[in-house]
């Protein structure tokens, strides 16, 4: 039987998502709670891998196994065997052929920048610091750029292991929230530190250091070298992926 | 020379505001850090004392010293001396006849409430949980009744020292933010545990256990007794005191 879960978790005291042998990860921690839960080795394949101290709202993995519990009962063992920091949200039966990473049409981030003189205290584990005001509707101009297909090669990690760089960026929007700058993204799927290299070049751009004009240059240049720093990883949420209806999931990982 | 600065914090891991002998307190931590910038003892009085796990926004206190250092250097000392989850965000002279505590013409509360099935993860430091699911809109019609100037005597700790139990609320707002079920309330003052005492009492009418009208039956009966329990302290943020524009403070905390 295989069971599809949604993951909430705070990523600050964690590795990254990944298993590591070394290493306390959110992957690690899931599996060894279902394992628990199960009487029987586990393992989970996840619509998204986070980086260290990136966060996940609603992460979504699934597992097979042989197992019969309520799904109640998946939800509820599992948290109470893992760290207060994670949750297992909802569980649900899928068809054998549904797969977390495979089957996920998009997926969501959000980022959230802290800009003022002082580094953040109260949400300090949420949002990156920023020392220089930011001029929101300014970043949101230039981020429009990137929406569509692109070669996203300008934003790519040197370790990014993918395939290609191509990806379909759906939406991006810059606004201001009470104190904060928020960006919310949404793709097809993200190419390793996609989020966090686009933000750090939005950066300059609210800053008034860059002309608007330069997102769409450094896409066109396809670049990574000269596009901007990587931004933290405090500031990133993984909101989640969705799925097409058919698959019957949760609301708020449909389509 | 009376200074008055700007203090944010995030609560989970001090017991409270209030400065102990035996514990860790963002008084005694702010007053830690003040002393070594000073060179000298520094003493504050806050605006509003806030208990063990309840967290501030924009807390404002003042202090006397004879030592000069400009503003920018008092903001940024206190931090570098400060943990990570305590900031000075401004720092400003002020009349002598200014009191952080006496001055202070409102303050201003927000409290966050997760209502679902499994307990909170990602944000469990900042809000609270419920199980079930909550009416935002029955709350807020509910929470109408408390708006004006009352005995809060049916909302106020036992261990509350307030010579009496008259405050104003100025405005009370329940809201569905994202999946969050947020109160804010604004008041001349509180008494100790008023907001929780207050948020407790409208969780029943959010479940639909109790009517409607329960919360101004509650006020008009003056009972501590029989009104909700408190509600935990992890959902409360301070967001801080309103003053008269003639003191010249920054805009985050003028009437």
């Amino acid at each position: 039987m295989r069971i599809a879960l949604g993951v909430e978790y705070d990523g600050t005291d964690f590795f990254g998502w990944q298993k590591l042998s070394h290493a306390k990860t959110v992957q690690g921690a899931l599996e060894q709670a279902l394992s628990f839960v199960a009487h029987e080795p586990v393992e989970v394949a996840a619509a998204g891998r986070t980086d260290a101290g990136v966060h996940g709202r609603c992460q979504v993995v699934h597992f097979d196994t042989e197992v019969v519990r309520d799904m109640r009962g998946w939800v509820l063992g599992a948290c109470s065997n893992l760290p207060r920091s994670v949750a297992v949200t909802w569980a649900q039966p899928v068809a054998d052929d549904f797969h977390a990473r495979f089957s996920a049409r998009m997926r969501r981030y959000r980022y959230r920048l802290l800009p003022r003189f002082v580094r953040p205290s109260l949400d300090a584990r949420f949002v990156a610091w920023e020392k220089k005001p930011l001029d929101a509707a300014r970043m949101h101009e230039a981020a429009q750029a990137i929406v569509g297909e692109h070669d996203f090669s300008a934003f790519r990690a040197i370790s990014c292991q993918a395939a290609h760089a191509r990806r379909n960026v759906r939406a991006i929007r810059v606004f201001r929230d009470d104190i904060h700058i928020v960006v919310e993204i949404e793709a097809n799927a993200f190419l390793h530190h996609m989020v966090r290299n686009i933000v750090g070049s939005l950066i300059p751009i609210g800053r008034g250091e860059q002309p608007v004009a330069w997102m769409a240059e450094l896409l066109e240049g396809r670049n990574r070298d000269v596009a901007g720093a990587t931004a933290p990883p405090e500031g990133l949420t993984f909101l989640g992926p969705l799925y097409e209806a058919h698959w019957g999931l949760p609301p708020e990982v449909t389509l």
